[in-house]
């Protein structure tokens, strides 16, 4: 039980001297790699940059405790900050004290809705994104992170959280290009693409493919100490080249949220959605790696150890954070065996806070543009929704959807839209059930559709299998097809429903089935169940329905069929004697 | 084709004289029963009475062209005239000309919304209704409906469109109860009362059954005429007992709708709503009384004869109107064959409203009151509650919810709640599938629950039925279902997920599918389809999934356990012979 909220009592037992030196290792090489990645997602959230790094101390502690994957790297994400940046932005001015405030207070409410979900065991709320919209929503959310850097990769001063804002600021402020921030930004993407295209050439020096793995995902870190280096070189600062600049070397001030109702008020929605959109992420990169290593991850408390890393988040002044997707699996194939290396990775931001920051001073704003922006290029991911589009047309257009909305209308209504569209797509579909009046294959106790197979049937005797669970949202169209089957064939004198497929039969359905019952014996025709599962079986003996069946319930199509079709000439085949299958 | 939009052409051209007959005595019997209705629902949407009249006439001749229903009698309806009242009184003042010019707006809408359904054939969206859900509306607008109309059975001037604003309004105006109002008011009750207790006495009096219905439901007529005698002979009026006053005798003006945009967007929701509840009411009525005759109706052409209708009576000065329930079973039970008898009545109707509006003008606003509540009260239904908790506590909470939510806050947050709860429920039990390990009834093809039965089973093949499609909401929980039986069995080599009751695999679970797959092989268990459906196996040929399979796609869960079972010793029993169903 205590085990169950405290995951590390899993682990720390029997933590030994081999496991140390696994997770040691690969929590030095999380740790250059989170550093660049921090600053500049706490700068696409609309904060200074340093708050990147607060949010990388103690939320990964917090992780360690009540997290369940032994390899989840929590920080702050390009989504997510993408996410904040557009909630804060509708509430606070960029820069102010209410900004910050309002950050630390979205990280607090992501905190507590996550921790009450967990306590609560809602994890399976995730499950309502559907694959193709979240894929949707990645690939959006790549073009507008990578728009919404252009501003700083170029010097200038605009910003926005939907496309079309986006692109009619920086359009509006193109003379204001500073050409040296410019050519500080282009030169760090170059260099960024280079380093991501360099494996293979890597290789052919002879260099291992595991070392070429990881000096590729330091790019970033070289990228960011080779343009700090020219920035301070070359006095770039008094020519005009925005620089993140004195940063206090200090650990992380406590973070108090907002008394103001209104902002929670405010925040309530977007802290709901960053919750889901982070958690869905998370669960599914550490369900990926666990499973893996043939490992189990807990969904419910997984949203514990996402909650209380928000929560530790906001009380150290950071931002809301999440599973990193980069940063873990460089985590896994560095051999972490514990979330203890997330605590030893959590030591080393720490040191650099303390310590370092006097050398983060020239760290030009456009090479972390150009870091976010390279990395969002990324999460475009058009293969997808070819391969989706070729599948089902619905699923597509709801990606499709997904995308033009975040596009237009930024990452919520992306996400609103992508639900509701799933969820009516889905519930729309099992509307309108599939259905097929059956017959049996010669010889066999096997009955299938009479239009696809050659089968033996009875015109008195229909047997019509119903593809789908039976509730509220089919029930009419039930009834429907049945009153149309018997309407069109007026020689039919018993109608068995076949229940193989109907897996839940609702209080709608219930009252469907009682009134075609009602409907079939004002016309002289029995109606009859067949194959009922168990579960739905127990449910029907609450109602008093089975005690107003004309018919019978039988066990099988074929226990209904042997019965029925004694006393009916046979339609279409000659009648059969008794075969050895009678008595199974 | 012309014959599916003007449904007149399937009856009129073969009209004969005995038709004639049976619709014109049916019409008569609908014009005595439509008037105080009509009087008195237009009088709860806030509105003159005489504008029910007016939404009595050139609708059914609408209908009677477009409609399906032989047997609709359409106008006014309780639910639909509190929900217009509700609308409308956000907008303007009741008594005011830009409330009358609302609602003409409002119908207008309703009626342009219903057409293009129609058109669009979107009538399956009235399935997303539940009936736990319409029965918990109906019973809640039944009290709200009463409760509206206490105040004017009292004479008091008070309104509200929630439980609480009424009854508080009411409180607060108890020394404003006009006593000789009142008095009019509870006679009016218990007349309606005796008459709607009458038909067993008159029965005993040897009244024929048929006839004692008639004159029961001509009650309201009866009260009316003998309460105007009354307030006439007595001056009533001279001592401040409200009567309906002087009408314009003549036929109804033209309506023209707003020319305020903003009054459309104010109006679009509720017209929606207002809409959709008519049209499940009047296709739910019009459906049961075609199966009695075995006729039918097409629900999508049904919404373009409401939609027509309504669009004639924004034309005609008009309400929104829909199928009532209590005349069009008295049409019905009167014999009307066509919708030439809705027409009929309508001439009815505007002979009345021509010649005979001075003898409704000592009509007691009190005994119109007193029809409404009488006839409220009877949509009030606990049996239907009761039945549904014994069925299922979640449609019966889904039901209470609707109850709650539209006592406290109107109709409009009824209906929506109970859609969401209904839609919400069904995935939720859709979301966590309930699935098996079967194994082989010995002697027989069918394969069983194996905790439930004394099968014979393998343990290094698992046998599992799913039993639900696989979709978004429950693609990652068949993910953990299918590890964590490997996890706990890692003598398993081949799974075999039965498809039987899997009707659709969306784009989400056939990435599930797919990772099932990828990291079944990676622990070197085999992964192998049974039963699936042909139309999802259509489907999966559009992916490459069939290709990465590992293992097979069986065309049975029989054909999966002869193919597999060999080369590994049985757990339970011995190995079979072949028996004569392998070759089946």
């Amino acid at each position: 039980m205590l085990k169950r909220y405290f995951p590390i009592l899993e682990w720390l037992p029997g933590y030994d001297r081999q496991t140390l030196s696994s997770d040691a290792i690969a929590a030095v090489i999380v740790t250059l790699m989170v550093i660049p990645q921090a600053l500049a997602y706490a700068l696409l959230a609309g904060l200074p940059a340093i708050v990147g790094l607060y949010a990388s101390i103690l939320p990964l502690f917090a992780y360690a405790v009540f997290g369940t994957s032994r390899t989840l790297a929590i920080g702050p994400m390009a989504l997510v900050s993408l996410m904040t940046g557009a909630a804060l932005s509708q509430i606070a001015t960029p820069g102010s004290n209410a900004y910050l405030e309002a950050a630390i207070t979205l990280a607090f409410l992501t905190g507590i809705i996550l921790t009450l979900m967990g306590l609560f065991r809602l994890g399976f709320f995730a499950n309502f994104l559907s694959h193709p919209v979240v894929s949707g929503l990645l690939s959006a959310s790549g073009v507008l992170i990578a728009a919404s850097q252009l501003a700083g990769l170029a010097g200038i001063d605009a910003s926005g959280f939907t496309l079309v804002t986006q692109l009619s600021n920086l359009l509006s402020h193109l003379d204001g290009i500073h050409w040296p921030t410019l050519a500080i930004g282009l030169a760090s993407v170059g260099l960024l693409q280079l380093f991501r295209r360099a494996r293979p050439r890597l290789k052919d020096w002879g260099v291992r493919p595991r070392h070429a793995d990881f000096l590729v995902k330091l790019g970033p870190l070289f990228v960011v100490v080779l343009m700090t280096s020219i920035c301070w070189a070359a006095g770039l600062p008094s020519h005009g080249v925005d620089v993140v600049g004195d940063v206090p070397g200090h650990l992380p001030p406590l973070g108090i949220p907002s008394s103001d109702p209104g902002v929670w008020r405010d925040l309530l929605v977007p802290a709901l959605l960053i919750g889901i959109v982070g958690f869905i992420e998370s669960v599914a990169l550490a369900q990926m790696l666990a499973a893996r290593r043939r490992q189990r991850i807990s969904p419910d408390q997984e949203l514990i150890g996402l909650g209380t890393s928000n929560i530790a988040s906001a009380l150290s002044s950071g931002l809301p954070v999440v599973g990193s997707l980069s940063r873990t699996v460089v985590n896994f194939d560095a051999g972490a065996q514990t979330p203890a290396a997330g605590a030893f990775a959590a030591l080393g931001v720490a040191f650099v806070t303390l310590y370092l920051t006097p050398l983060i001073h020239f760290l030009p704003i456009a090479t972390l543009a150009a870091i976010i922006i390279v990395s969002a290029l990324t999460l475009i991911d058009t293969r997808t929704l070819r391969r989706t589009w070729r599948y089902s047309y619905g699923d597509a257009a709801a990606m499709l959807a997904t995308i033009a909305l975040t596009l237009a209308q930024g990452v919520e209504a992306g996400i609103i839209a992508g639900v509701g569209l799933s969820i009516g797509l889905y519930l729309y579909r099992t509307s309108r059930p599939h259905s097929a009046l059956v017959g049996r294959i010669p010889g066999t106790e096997h009955f299938r559709n009479i239009h696809r197979h050659q089968v033996e049937s009875s015109e008195r005797v229909a047997l019509l299998r119903i593809d789908e669970s039976l509730y509220f949202a089919n029930a009419r169209y039930l009834e429907d097809t049945v009153y149309g089957l018997v309407a069109e064939h007026p020689e039919i004198n018993h109608v068995v429903l076949i229940c193989s497929a109907v897996n839940l039969i609702d209080a709608s359905a219930l009252e469907s089935l009682e009134a075609i019952n009602l409907r079939l014996k004002d016309s002289q025709v029995t109606l009859h169940l067949a194959e009922v599962k168990g579960p739905v079986m127990d449910r029907l003996k609450h109602s008093d329905f089975l005690e107003h069946l004309t018919g019978q319930v039988f066990l099988s199509t074929y226990a209904a069929w042997s019965e029925l079709r004694h006393g009916h000439k046979p339609a279409m085949a000659t009648e059969l004697g008794e075969t050895p299958l009678d008595n199974a």
